[in-house]
């Protein structure tokens, strides 16, 4: 219900996504409003079903507050839902910080994390890079950190598919002893996890593949996704304004325009779904809050796959062996 | 002597900065080979000195230990020039920790000036926007902002000319409350410095000209900067990358040249020159290890201009009213 677009935008993504994936889902929300917006749409009976929820948690409320109080939201039905088995998945492109916090209080960690992490995954040319925490914990400690590492490896290893997934610490310079004091306490921390540890890493090799899971605290990760998006807008604006300015650059922007559409989908935040927040102990992925039909059709995928590797229980071995 | 490019390159750019600002410059390093070069070029004798240095700190040396080691790098010299007042101002395209260091030990704080920040000037389609810390103090409190604040506004207002310059606070939400610890106690300490306080500030909004000093921790501040360069790096290479592979691009492309240069531009971390290190009682200033002679011109024309506007006595009297 919640989320930038019109409900009918996320429910045609519903009904395009059980048709390519022959899987059901599960809608939560206004039900006679869903209703009324799956009658233009064309399925069998089984493979979409409605579970009503009377409230909506707005994408500016207070995340705590709101989930206290709107026990009826869709965010907490869905994870309410979740919890009892009727659904398998949850994912919201609402407000993160209510679907954190209803999943925290609706489904519960993973035994033995002390912090679930917002993850994003970023194409890079040679390939994926998953980058956690965020946003969801803004002051951390190595610990935690080490637990991301474990928690995002274990993720891009069964459900990307990467063998040894390599672990890079977000960092302000590459050799040991740079960075603030929970930089330089966390280096150490990370040789106590299993996986390959390859050292710092810069923002500015982000976009390089020079591991496969980088970590770091909620505040850092959430600066550095937002700063990097506000180069691709700014980016952007100079061409757009420079195009509009002179018919020769049109003709050259017309020709190029192959070039472009690569460019918006290789700085797209939305191009693989939403993204899974790793350490509940069951799969709930948060979407970007300008998800379309498209991304819930991503999203509704890579529940899929998670589910498929058995990911979560994966996470859960992983955590009780080296958490 | 020393930056990424050699020697030639840098004192190229000395002279033109003779000729483009009828003003004098004073060359520090290896004097046979700085004599050497200069023969190479046309300008009066008073117009260029040179004071030898015969070591050098290496881009990628340990800035306190090289300090303490090599008095007679050109760094070092060179900060003891500016405090003995044989050089109004001073300016090194070489190892940024290091000419922290230098301008520490040889030319010292401002009175009251907790610790001096590295600074930015980020050129916005509507505006220059001023961030620090960049870098120098990656562990903060709320006091040190606070007093970035006060030194970047000060910066802004006597040599950029902006009549009264608004603070915003780099953070990860909008709302007051948002972010990490340091993030909500710097919020409340920017009552306590005398210019308007816009509040929090996200990087997806830093080439938005929201405000015109924003003020972070040195660690933040290094991540959004490097994240940045990051995304604008990705762009360039995808556009080159496909360019390359269709003949249709490459027309487009040429047509459009005009736009990419405005967009290289914009996107260049050099274009104002060398950066002022904010805090040091004489005017200090931190080139790109990058600096070609065109970003020296660039800096003796910053550093005139802050000589000129009297930036550091303005800075001195706004740190004994408020810092």
């Amino acid at each position: 219900m919640s989320g930038d677009l019109p409900p009918a935008e996320l429910i045609r993504g519903c009904v395009l996504a059980v048709h390519k994936f022959k899987t059901n889902v599960v809608i939560i929300g206004d039900e006679a409003l869903v209703q009324n917006e799956l009658k233009k749409h064309t399925f069998r009976d089984e493979q979409i079903h409605v579970i009503p929820a009377t409230e909506i948690i707005g994408m500016d409320e207070a995340p705590a507050t709101a989930c206290r109080q709107k026990k009826d939201a869709s965010v907490m039905v869905g994870c309410r839902a979740l919890r009892e088995g009727l659904i398998d998945g949850f994912m919201s492109p609402g407000n993160t910080g209510a679907t954190l916090t209803a999943a925290l209080m609706e489904v519960g960690r993973i035994k033995g994390v002390k912090r679930p992490a917002l993850s994003i995954t970023v194409a890079t040319p040679q390939g994926k890079v998953m980058m956690l925490d965020i946003g969801a914990n803004a002051d951390c400690i190595p610990l935690y950190l080490r637990q991301f590492a474990i928690l995002g490896a274990t993720y891009v290893k069964h459900v990307y598919g990467v063998a040894n997934p390599r672990i890079g610490l977000l960092n302000i310079g590459e050799e040991e002893g740079k960075g603030n004091e929970l930089a330089q306490a966390s280096f150490h921390e990370m040789s106590k996890q299993p996986f390959p540890f390859i050292g710092n890493i810069e923002p500015n090799y982000l976009f390089e593949h020079r591991c496969d899971v980088i970590v770091g605290d909620g505040f850092s990760g959430n600066l550095v996704i937002k700063s990097a998006e506000g180069m691709a807008k700014m980016i952007v604006t100079i061409i757009k304004e420079r195009v509009k300015k002179s018919l020769k650059n049109k003709v050259g922007a017309l020709l190029m325009q192959e070039v472009f559409v690569a460019m918006k989908q290789n700085t797209n935040p939305n191009q693989y779904g939403a993204a899974p927040l790793l350490g509940i102990h069951k799969p709930v992925y948060v979407g970007h809050g300008s998800s379309n039909a498209d991304a819930i059709v991503s999203s509704v995928g890579a529940c899929l796959r998670g589910l498929q590797a058995q990911v979560t229980e994966h996470m859960t071995e992983a955590i009780a062996k080296y958490g």
